[in-house]
């Protein structure tokens, strides 16, 4: 079984071929473009907790297709036993981080179409190419969802602008395409002349090795910063809006995305910039009230991707992965089923056809 | 001729011993404490260049004391010979870097020192201990003044206290003691509990590698955090003062700080922070409207600390090394001679004694 991505999408960041999960190790760009191919959710697993897989819609995906392969490779003889092997790498990937919602949403839809399955199909054979077609579906889908959110976003785009992303919201935080990088890929695939800054996102510099990898591959103007000239940036008038991903959006339209995220909405809303965050609704937790941010490795701080020290070895150190930005700062919420503007608990639910 | 600096302000980051320059390799800096020495102008201007020597009153320091070693070393045979020599060393040392105030406020005072000294004193080697005296009195005096900054600035630092600072504004940006940590220090003399948040400080991450450092010399608690997290740490109420340095002060009130300064005062003033700035009255420029601000290699960005590449090579990159903060957004300024408060534009040049 070969399935191609779609070609127009540029970097393929996941691949399912031939019973295998191929994935680029984003931890060698913009070095080195090399993929790791396995035949192990495990290995998937791993790939999610050190990040060589990341960005929310991307982890999603990864853990459906994680949940494929255990099927695949399942021993069981019984329908039933298969699904017991499904359902124990499902408890193992939805341990790998805490703070993506579209992690437990792949889960839970490859869960219920399993037991579905379960009900229905008696062929060992016949049940793990059905399981199979749906983690290829979630990818896929998630493929059109993002161009549907380009879609969407590239109307809020102006000819001329220049946009401010933090992290990496691109093809390489998702199945391809990308959430705000599809944006703004829409954008100029519209005729729209477009500029992008990338903040360097620290600790783990998703924005000084994925976004500007990636925009550079399609040849779309991008100017690298560190994190903290983003205000200079802003008061010397060179930001026309802020375009980023989210990690998980609450009903009342708190996002919680990339550490610096919050700091960038601050200084937007200062700035009377707009700023957008731009997933797909999977993002949308549509029942906690809280976020659970994700506290990492102290190191990450006190190294640079650990191959060099620039602190004192021994210096305490906040490490928190996510930050929550509240709804007044964020201008609207683009989605594959349309741009959500405020008041968000009243317009989230709207969309999300819960109301 | 040897000169001992002051025991109790720790790390003595500049010292003139033998008719010669001492300073520490602050790039070494935490993994290994290693001074250089040297008895050439040309060698100052060249470190101060690197960043070798850095912060603005260290700098002007720096320049103060390159200039006695061009004069001490200068083997012309008349007052007036020696005199032409300080001022090629004068002239070189000035060209190093444009923004800091105090590079140009201790080189302006050398010059008018050694035109006294010229007219009056006719015996060489009285006329360059003279010159060398000068120099070795702007060291002095500048941790004087750091000292009397910590204890204004003291006051407003309450028991308790969490202070965020960016960047290294502490003994090793000056000649000892420091400004932005000089008072925080002052506030631990007093038997003030003050912990400490550091700005890691990118590009050039003085702040994990030089704050941090020296704050766990003297025991002082200290966190150290990537600059995107400023906005989260103040959000979860983490931070009750910001204290930070300046490298040029017009009388305006517009403060000219490493990067990063002005996003820190604007996330302050939106999270009702007290921002402060602790600097010498030398830092604060009577004269101009406007700051130059000194753009840096783009490799600065690209790499970290020249050890890694974190970007492709080739990315177009913005690299102020400062920014502006504007008067509205500085609760106050903490110098030697008070702590101004608005408007400053009135009561700068009160304390400057201009009016």
């Amino acid at each position: 079984m070969k399935h191609q991505s779609i070609k127009e999408i540029g970097v393929k960041p996941l691949e399912w071929i031939d019973n295998k999960v191929r994935f680029i190790e984003v931890s060698m760009l913009p070095e080195k473009v090399s993929y790791v191919e396995t035949d192990s959710y495990e290995r998937i697993a791993e790939a999610i907790e050190r990040l060589e897989i990341r960005g929310a819609p991307a982890i999603g995906v990864a853990a459906a297709l994680g949940i494929a392969l255990a099927v695949v490779k399942s021993s069981a003889k019984t329908v039933n036993g298969i699904v017991l092997d499904a359902v124990k790498a499902a408890r193992r990937l939805e341990k790998t981080r805490p703070t993506a919602v579209n992690l437990f949403w792949a889960i839970d839809r490859m869960e219920r179409r399993i037991n579905e399955l379960s009900k229905i199909v008696a062929s060992i054979s016949e049940f793990k190419r059905l399981v199979v077609e749906e983690a290829i579906k979630i990818m896929f889908e998630d493929i059109e969802v993002n161009v549907r959110i380009g879609v969407n976003g590239a109307e809020l785009i102006e000819d001329g602008d220049t946009i401010l992303t933090h992290c990496n919201a691109g093809s390489l935080a998702t199945a391809g395409f990308g959430t705000a990088l599809g944006v703004i890929r829409a954008a100029v695939k519209q005729g729209k002349k477009v500029r992008v800054i990338a903040t360097e996102t620290r600790p783990l510099l998703q924005g000084a090795r994925l976004t500007t990898w990636e925009l550079m591959q399609d040849k779309i103007p991008v100017t690298l910063i560190t994190d903290n000239m983003v205000g200079y940036i802003m008061g010397k008038g060179l930001v026309d809006k802020v375009v980023v991903g989210a990690d998980r959006i609450l009903l009342s339209g708190h996002v919680a995305n990339k550490i610096g995220t919050y700091s960038i909405a601050v200084l937007a809303k200062h700035h009377n910039i707009p700023f957008y965050v731009a997933a797909p609704t999977s993002t949308i937790d549509p029942k906690s009230k809280q976020i659970p941010i994700e506290e990492r490795d102290p190191n990450e701080v006190r190294t640079v991707l650990n191959k060099v020290w620039i602190a004192p070895r021994d210096v305490p150190v906040y490490n928190p992965a996510f930050d929550i930005t509240p709804p007044e700062l964020v201008t609207a919420i683009i989605t594959e089923k349309g741009v959500i503007w405020p008041p968000y608990p009243e317009n989230i639910p709207k969309t999300l056809q819960l109301k």
